[in-house]
């Protein structure tokens, strides 16, 4: 794609913009900065300031376009279905003249009991769940399955492999030392984790219990493309990049997963576990980290958090209509694709360090050869409707997270604007 | 108050219901039973199908009557401020013109910061929180508690306390026992958990590191009316009394709860813990379970549950505007008294098993004289829009849940039903 010689004339050349409206949020547009001193700024404010759906992601999201929406960028929680979110406006009072919120409902009654039944069968189909499968809704993140896997599948003395290629799975590392014996087969730490390793390069421990990797490095943006085969069982923080393509779930002993990247909102840990493995907790498991307790009460031992169970029950529904995870791994690739192409083409302006061939669809770490305009890019990106774009406080730059929901117009737009960026600062 | 003798004059005997509308859900109406075969049974459902807020709980919920709103007598996940969920609905879209919902804001920007730092600023005022008292907001449920508190204040061989007066206290016992060594020094089982030992009769173990109760059981309905002094620390599981009236926070060490039962929906759990406790977990404490780590990082280790906290927020503001506790705990009273005024004076028709000294204000189990009926009370209420009065699956009968957002319009509904039913039935 030829960099856009007009900041004012991207729309026009992009194929996929023509049903963009030229709305402004009147209330938004009143912030935007004064014209800049420099001689080559041209705003881009009028254009920048649609942030109208162009039905990409959801057809039915152009029905409701928000002009007040902004594009947000965050890595988690991250932007949900416009059409999700108006679906539980409209249900939040009084969810299908039950009288009550789903905040409301007794998780054991009739309707939360439809609700979590809903929501695990449609993610069955999305995912092809197997059925000597199980799948638990829990809470407390990913973090606290980083030690209910050790807890749950190895003895103190078991040797279990980590491959780490960032904070995630260094993490998941570290919390596994209380609990059995893991060794790092794999670091990308001297590479600053820009790599994905060669599997078989990978030198796995006798009688590891299991291999266990982060799907996708949500801070370093690296992302599995396919999957090791480990002699033991592969297990896999999937938190950012779950529902966002097709997965082979039988490679897997265990996926587990935050929802507040692909599938929802905060307070939902998703865990897919071959049933096999559950119920050798060791002795000081807490109850709430025994997958057998939650497998056994079919996620509800105790009280959920039921609206995010809900939530994510939309998410699902969403994902399906829109013809399930192949058509949505479909539309990833294409925004992942305009916005690595736009930092490749720009003659270094825009850097991004990791390695090609594992570049995340999801998380989009970058940097600008001239780190000092760093903080006006993200504090201008952010006058122009399109906030978070600051990179994780432990690495710098700036990182695009372009979950499930992040509409294609999104991406563009902030291409659009990082070519512009760039034509006032080259 | 004298028994009512026809079943549709109550609402004129009844002071508090002077502003009740006999507005009727239609869609609700037609599921309402035929007239039934008994002579007796005269219909109350045009009375029973009002919904209308008296406004009683909340002086702006009368703004939006909603009269396909049911009452909803479930123990948790309960009923919510009307105001709230409105408020709630009114910006589930767009937060305050952040142009995206709470459940997509990142929990580091500065419009979650916002959030969090106000809910904990009103409940910090709501129950006059001492400065040296650290405020977590938490995930996991009250059960995940069980664990973490014998994980942060033990070692493995030291004794702790337990007061058992009902299922939760006991469950609480039983997950301590695989961290250190607890003693049960009271149970109320023998006698079906109906009571609330007298504080000088506990026998305190030497060098007991804490002494743990359950200020509410929300299943038996027995209620801590004030508080024990152990030699030791004083922790306590309040989640079904949680900010239904005042507290002394420097008798606790460690003041726990489930959100979803006054405070807000499932998935927060609150812990309002000493700072000084703070620190000396066990080798063995998942990093999740380990206070230090939530309040060295203000409730932000890793993704909160950040609408839930929203959520709670939004309900600190209600009982602030309320009047703060003080004025919560003297309409909570008077629910609770015509009710149990209701079963004292049914002449045995209803009963309640409690000691009339320790009945809980926010959980009211009753059973009938003629046991066979329960399931036609319970089936008949949900007709006239009361619903989840089935008491829990493990004790049976009936239970009516009157937290801190049953309107009293609701309990009076309750009470002139139950009149009708046993005059129906006696």
């Amino acid at each position: 794609m030829a960099a856009t010689t007009s900041p004012t004339s991207f729309l026009l050349q992009n194929p996929h913009t023509h049903h963009v409206k030229s709305s402004i949020s009147t209330s938004h547009f009143n912030t935007l900065p004064l014209p800049s001193p420099s001689p080559k700024r041209i705003s881009i404010s009028c254009v920048a300031s649609t942030t109208t759906s162009v039905g990409i992601q959801n057809p039915s999201s152009s029905q409701n376009p928000s002009d007040d929406r902004v594009f947000n960028f965050a890595a988690g929680p991250a932007t949900l279905p416009e059409t999700v979110l108006r679906k539980a406006e409209s249900e939040l009072f009084n969810w299908r003249g039950s009288g009550m919120s789903v905040m409301e409902m007794s998780h054991r009654g009739k309707d939360f009991t439809s609700i979590i039944q809903k929501a695990e069968s449609d993610l069955r189909s999305l995912l092809d769940i197997p059925s000597d499968y199980a799948v638990l809704f829990l809470q407390g993140g990913a973090t606290t399955q980083f030690a209910a896997i050790p807890l749950n599948l190895c003895k103190p003395d078991d040797t279990v492999d980590y491959v780490v290629t960032g904070s995630w799975s260094d993490k998941a590392f570290k919390e596994a030392q209380k609990y059995c014996k893991p060794k790092v087969i794999w670091s990308g730490k001297s590479e600053k984790y820009t790599k994905i390793p060669a599997f078989e390069d990978l030198e796995q421990s006798p009688n590891a219990k299991y291999m266990h990797i982060c799907a996708n490095e949500t801070i370093h943006g690296v992302e599995f493309k396919n999957y090791p085969n480990p002699k033991s069982l592969l297990v896999a923080d999937m938190s950012s990049n779950f529902c966002s393509k097709p997965v082979d779930i039988s490679k897997f002993g265990i996926i587990y997963a935050g929802a507040q990247k692909n599938v929802g909102p905060s307070g939902v840990t998703i865990v897919i576990i071959r049933k096999d493995l559950i119920g050798g907790a060791q002795e000081i498991t807490p109850v709430m980290l025994d997958y057998k307790i939650h497998h056994e009460n079919s996620s509800l031992y105790n009280t959920p958090p039921c609206y995010g169970i809900y939530m994510c029950g939309l998410v699902f529904e969403d994902l399906l209509a829109q013809g399930g995870l192949r058509e949505v791994e479909k539309k990833n690739k294409k925004k992942a694709e305009i916005l690595y192409e736009a930092i490749n083409q720009s003659n270094g302006f825009y850097r991004c360090p990791v390695e090609p061939s594992v570049r995340s669809l999801m998380n989009v770490p970058f940097t600008l050869e001239k780190a000092e305009l760093e903080g006006e890019f993200v504090k201008e990106a952010a006058k122009e409707k399109m906030v978070q774009l600051k990179g994780h406080r432990s690495v710098g730059g700036m990182r695009a997270s372009i979950y499930n929901a992040m509409p294609l117009a999104g991406v563009e737009k902030l291409v659009a604007f990082m070519k512009e960026f760039q034509g006032r600062h080259a």
